[in-house]
């Protein structure tokens, strides 16, 4: 069976990482019975340049016939980022209602933890974002634009439907896990209408997860203990914004933004998941060979493991983690001196045997 | 000249701490010219319990004869957040427009980051938070509440006037810093109307500061770099919300939140300031005498700069980085014994010469 990927490089760092993600994919095409059909799509901040538009008015429709969407990076100086995200990456989540963003977070063996006397086996953990509503909505204007009395107001919009999806994914998780927490953020004490929602609709399914221990964090609490206490945290779940602040919060303790995955998932079959590094286009560093691909391959083995190539993405994930536990090649981020490709070389040599 | 004082001990661990800014004060009250004079209101989660309400109707002009607000903190189990913090805490920030929110991030000699390898010359910053309007508004509702189609909607609201007087505050401050320097946390990638609009002020108002090196950040990035390059800030401005984050997030970083202080400031004279330890009521550890009273004391130092008392403040500071740096007596969040009383005794002490 042949899975058929959508290819996304992007823009800056993107298209460095993701030539690396296709040749794993393709290391791993080789054994019998897995195979992969890439297609490519040149939708970036350059394609803007060209056509005025971050992708053509039927992008997505070019994107629906695939099993997985594999992107790198979406940005570019000159192109305000309101623009391109909303252009591309924003579209995509919505239009394939692609409302679980899934972040893990966790230590890789022979990385060095931002805090001080932790280890991997205190920060492992994965956040649940809620990707297709909340604060990031395109309701909204402004009034008076350009007198003293200007002001821009923006709503928020939480759904009963949109959390009960993501909190139910979110306790799913949970349970399957072995320690079976569900941590979730909120900020009820300053934020009125829309956060006592969702904690009523957190409220209103924890009865039927009786085995899942729930708490409640304020967003800002929630913040400090992913430095102060990472161990007490197993799945994390939280609106887009709040969602969206932890998830690079939280790999800032882990070796860094650098190495962190992601994937925003539709769960049914019917539509195509989209898979990316947590980082973005890093225009500063892109082209210079140095970027860290870690995050790119593991955010392969993500995309395996959602298209059911468990075995796949558990050698990928050895074969990576053996290489950072030996600590010899790595990146400059995480103290070393190893290219991007030499890195991946490396890996791949390692998932090759 | 008498300085009025208005306290409010509120709930939980407010009670305790709030008798220890007092002694604070007492004992500098002693030096001749420096005078206070104290009024105690009772408006806490206890008063709610007999009177239906966090304050009286007419609880802000019981306050306002004051030259500055002292308060312990706020919540107790059984009042919802919502109730009691909507009900004492924001009205005062907002009726008294306390518009900004200070709050330092340094780590006291003695201390022990949670971050590796950072020690005091690594962390010292300070954030401007936006106080009285933005994410946290009263405008919002619901729509078929109880029904499956349920959803909550709230707006965030950014005014010219209350960006711009927010960001003039910053400004000033990193001019008035050796080191000059102003990052911003935005969201304009995500956020597509509000915060464009914050960014815009930022770029109108920078060229007044040509001294000033100003950079934005995502608040996703920026929150990742407290933890990663924490060296890198200097004054940090961002909106109601961000604000709240990050100043929960940095403290996280230097020392835990039972160290910081806050001062929700209107610069006019015509209206007092309030001032508080960013640690909430934490009702699991009230009455035990174990909370870490030095945010309080932190926080009685900046109210005496507030109130014009350099000399005092700085005497006080010197007191408690003095105990801090000799790391005999500490609370049990920082890995000491002592208890909060025992801790302020020692301060004192030191105070007194
Ligand atoms: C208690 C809560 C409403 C408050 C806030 O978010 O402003 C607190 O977290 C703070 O930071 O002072
Ligand atoms: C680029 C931006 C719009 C995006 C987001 O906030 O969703 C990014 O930060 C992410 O986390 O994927």
């Amino acid at each position: 069976m042949t899975h058929r990927i959508a290819l996304i490089p992007g823009d800056g760092i993107g298209q460095e990482v993701t030539p690396i993600g296709v040749r794993c994919l393709e290391a791993l095409g080789k054994r019998p019975g897995l195979d992969f059909a890439f297609t490519e799509f040149p939708y970036s901040c350059e394609y803007y340049a060209e056509h005025g538009a971050m992708m053509p008015e039927d992008g997505i429709e070019h994107l629906r016939p695939h099993d997985a969407i594999l992107l790198g990076a979406v940005g570019y100086p000159g192109v305000p980022d309101h623009v391109s995200l909303w252009g591309l990456l924003l579209p995509i989540r919505r239009e394939f209602q692609q409302y679980v963003n899934l972040r893990p977070v966790r230590l890789l063996r022979g990385l060095t933890s931002a805090l001080r006397n932790r280890g991997p086996e205190d920060i492992n953990y994965l956040v649940v974002r809620e990707n297709n509503e909340g604060e990031y909505s395109e309701i909204g204007g402004r009034l008076y634009d350009g007198l003293p009395e200007a002001m821009a107001v923006q709503a928020t919009v939480i759904t009963r439907k949109g959390s009960e999806r993501i909190l139910d994914y979110a306790f799913r998780l949970a349970q399957s896990r072995s320690r079976k927490r569900l941590a979730y953020a909120t900020k009820s004490n300053g934020i009125k209408h829309t956060m006592p929602f969702w904690d009523e609709q957190v409220a209103a399914m924890a009865p039927n997860w009786p085995d899942v221990q729930v708490d409640g964090y304020h967003v800002d609490i929630l913040a400090a203990n992913f430095v102060t206490h990472p161990d007490w945290f197993d799945v994390v779940v939280g609106t887009n914004l709040f969602g969206d602040i932890l998830s690079d919060l939280g790999p800032a303790t882990a070796g860094g933004i650098g190495v962190a995955p992601s994937a925003n998932i539709n769960p049914s079959p019917d539509m195509p998941s989209m898979f990316e590094p947590v980082h973005g286009s890093a225009p500063d560093i892109a082209g210079q060979d140095i970027a860290n691909p870690i995050a790119m391959i593991w955010t392969v083995v993500m995309m395996l493991e959602d298209l059911g190539e468990q075995e796949a993405a558990d050698d990928l994930m050895g074969a990576l983690e053996t290489v950072t536990g030996e600590g010899r090649v790595l990146t400059r981020d995480l103290g070393g001196q190893a290219g991007t490709r030499e890195f991946a070389d490396r890996v791949l040599a390692e998932l090759r045997g």
